[in-house]
């Protein structure tokens, strides 16, 4: 199935709905925006994504620590990053219908308003454009009036910022180090759309690595090479996947450089994850407007100096519909078409699923052996006991379930068990005192 | 150290901020209320205690899935909940000063405002106590006028019940089975306070456990006790923990059980989890208000029914804070003292350091060596060469990391580390191909 197949999106989506990765939010009082709420593969999928990067980008890793900084900060801290002043989208109002629309998405300068809404489009005259900020506001404490609006983040990154004394005082680390985050952010977009691609809620990871000014090249290099690859070590399709480097005319008023990690989503290329070399321009801003030094004094040079810094900055929602997406795949066999998603094992929400043969014999009661010790081995495992074997194996195909393990009379008379795997669909008598060293080494040398 | 000695609480922040466990948020802009960020340490004690909560609750079990729902869902979902009528503090203003308080917390019917903020107390009168509801209002889209108007959610909870449905109808699974959630949730506290005890964005860990309702006291017995056990094998003392019944005017109206599990905080005993009967309250009225059938068919024994629903219930930042306290210990040595937190390996933000005993002779190199090793094997490491190895290990006390591992001449010569016990401070000789198995085997059998 050609990836630019428009039905692709639709099949995907309700692929989603059906197995329980993804449900529409409020779904039961009609919705809310473009708002997804995760069910029980989805969540897991989600899980499995976040510890595939922070186990490379910071467990893995002794030069970058982690850390967790609240959704509301002080409202200060967005006037002072740019965000009240400078994070809009241009608005136009049609002075007919009173509807608002984004400038920047208007094909011409009437009215859109569509005819599901009124008859006909209304076509009346529009203003110029407006700028409207992209952040959510609330008020803190009880007083809603008496103006202590804040505002929900709408990037991680600032978190990091505010930290960077906090954490180069307390966790005895020096440039070239990153500090890591995996957290909620809002932005209160005009058109999110694209399923889960672009929504109002959204789960950003973003590490801020901080270096020497004169080490910035290098590390933006290192940085933008390891995320790409990073997707590719984890199972998408290299063809899918491009690195496109940003003109200077794209680039911040203070970035160097930046590289979009690019994937070709049914509804074409799509920005997957970002890399930008964000300079001082962070800790000098905040330095200037509180008076705090956000300096690094570099004992051996006996220098101070206000790193560079380099941001791989990507959303979680995003990877996991593009490891949904590249994973999907309608197989034709001899007989027929099977539906399979080929997730790399790390990713896979449920790792293996366990199959009495017959629902008799001891059967049952010995899968659900085998299945404690798996799960005791911290496997992610899913009990079936319904139909016929054949079709057991294709509800696992769909949702990507690397191992199925049947249990059988050999079980109940000689300890092995036969694992089925989902991609070759071949399959391997395994006695069960082996059985998590064989799923071990199979996860360790799965290749798509 | 009394647990009750109020100059505890000092030190546990103290230490949280000098190693980098939390930080106050926007700190460097003075702050934001009473809100905190976590550092390197702290995000990998949080990171710990939500998978040992996931892993029991959701992960080991068949009969509980999981879920992520989002924070802003449709508002209708709150009015129904009762939370935009309901979810209010009763507040009064003075007349004088024109501060505004909470109505249950003043000591007498003067105004306490503060010496700090004027020359001696107001002691204006005081108006009527009215409704403040706790819940956080924003906009969604780019309209503030229209009416858009949103909440960011005050729990969790509520995400599980409207997908009740489509976890029945995705996830083969029947009652009695539990729907899981682990989120952040915000309610605009008026006296939030005691560090990350109550804060008004906060991470909740809720599970909504569906039962036939005959089978309602059963389930809640099972699920008061074993959310209470999860406390004291994850290391907490069981004299500082206690089960606390609610009487039947604590209940909600539509509860017909709950009960806390408490500590012993420096300043009394405090909420640690709730586990409440909701009875099928949520579902029944989500199913009225909405016209949906959120109905169980039971095709044993062809009925259909609304299950009854038990909710342990607790926060994950107040967990952190409790495995924090609980902890912290200052013991006496023959020749001095020394401070260790004795966290359960499980929780420990750093399971392992590894020094070299000195910073030549290739120790250094082999220590990273063995870093790496442990790192691929999962394990959370340290790498630390400065000072002495006596002082190495206090620090590493000081943050609960359970082991200790030396490289010294021996290693050079046949391959051996020093693994030293925090708690025993014992010292024991393990060949490095025996490491990964003996740090296993000393996790699995710890006890405090």
């Amino acid at each position: 199935m050609a990836k630019t197949d428009n039905s692709l999106m639709s099949t995907i989506v309700s692929l989603c709905k059906r197995r329980g990765f993804v449900f529409q939010a409020s779904e039961i009082y009609g919705g809310i925006g473009n708002t997804y709420d995760y069910g029980p593969l989805g969540v897991e999928l989600k899980r499995n994504v976040k510890e595939a990067w922070w186990s490379r980008v910071v467990t893995a890793r002794a030069d970058v620590v982690g850390l967790d900084s609240a959704i509301i900060q002080n409202p200060k801290v967005w006037e002072v990053s740019g965000h009240v002043g400078g994070f809009t989208d241009p608005m136009v109002d049609c002075k007919k219908c009173k509807g608002r629309f984004r400038a920047d998405k208007l094909e011409d300068a009437k009215c859109p308003e569509k005819p599901s809404k009124r008859p006909g489009e209304c076509a009346g005259e529009l203003t110029e454009p407006r700028s409207f900020n992209l952040m959510f506001k609330t008020h803190i404490g009880p007083v809603e009036e008496s103006g202590a609006t804040a505002y929900l983040r709408p990037e991680t990154a600032q978190g990091i910022f505010l930290n960077f004394k906090n954490v180069l005082e307390s966790a005895r680390i020096k440039p070239p180090f990153g500090i890591a985050q995996i957290g909620k952010s809002f932005r209160n977009e005009i058109t999110p759309g694209n399923f889960v691609f672009r929504t109002r809620e959204f789960e950003q990871a973003e590490m801020e690595f901080f270096v020497p000014p004169e080490e910035n090249d290098k590390w933006y290099s290192y940085w933008r090479d390891a995320r790409f690859s990073w997707y590719s070590e984890l199972g998408i399709r290299p063809e899918n996947l491009r690195l496109r480097e940003h003109d200077a005319d794209e680039l911040a008023h203070y970035s160097t450089a930046c590289a979009d990690v690019e994937y070709l989503y049914p509804f074409g290329w799509g920005e997957l994850e970002g890399i930008a070399c964000r300079t001082d321009f962070d800790l000098k801003r905040h330095s200037e407007a509180t008076g705090t030094d956000l300096l690094y004094f570099d004992p051996q040079t006996k220098e101070k100096y206000t790193p560079y810094v380099i941001e791989p900055a990507g959303g979680i929602d995003r990877m996991a519909l593009t490891f949904l997406i590249d994973a999907y795949e309608e197989e034709q066999l001899e007989k027929d078409t099977r539906v399979v998603l080929r997730f790399h094992p790390e990713i896979a929400p449920i790792t293996c699923a366990v199959f009495p043969l017959v629902k008799k014999d001891g059967m049952p009661e010995k899968a659900h052996e085998v299945e404690t010790i798996l799960r005791r081995a911290r496997f992610s495992t899913f009990y079936d006991e319904k139909a016929a074997i054949g079709r057991r194996y294709r509800r696992q195909d769909e949702i990507g379930t690397p191992f199925c393990i049947t249990i059988d009379g050999e079980t109940l008379n000689s300890d092995v068990v036969t694992v089925r795997e989902r991609d070759s669909m071949e399959q391997t008598t395994v006695p069960i005192a082996e059985l998590r060293t064989f799923l071990d080494e199979a996860i360790l040398n799965w290749s798509r």
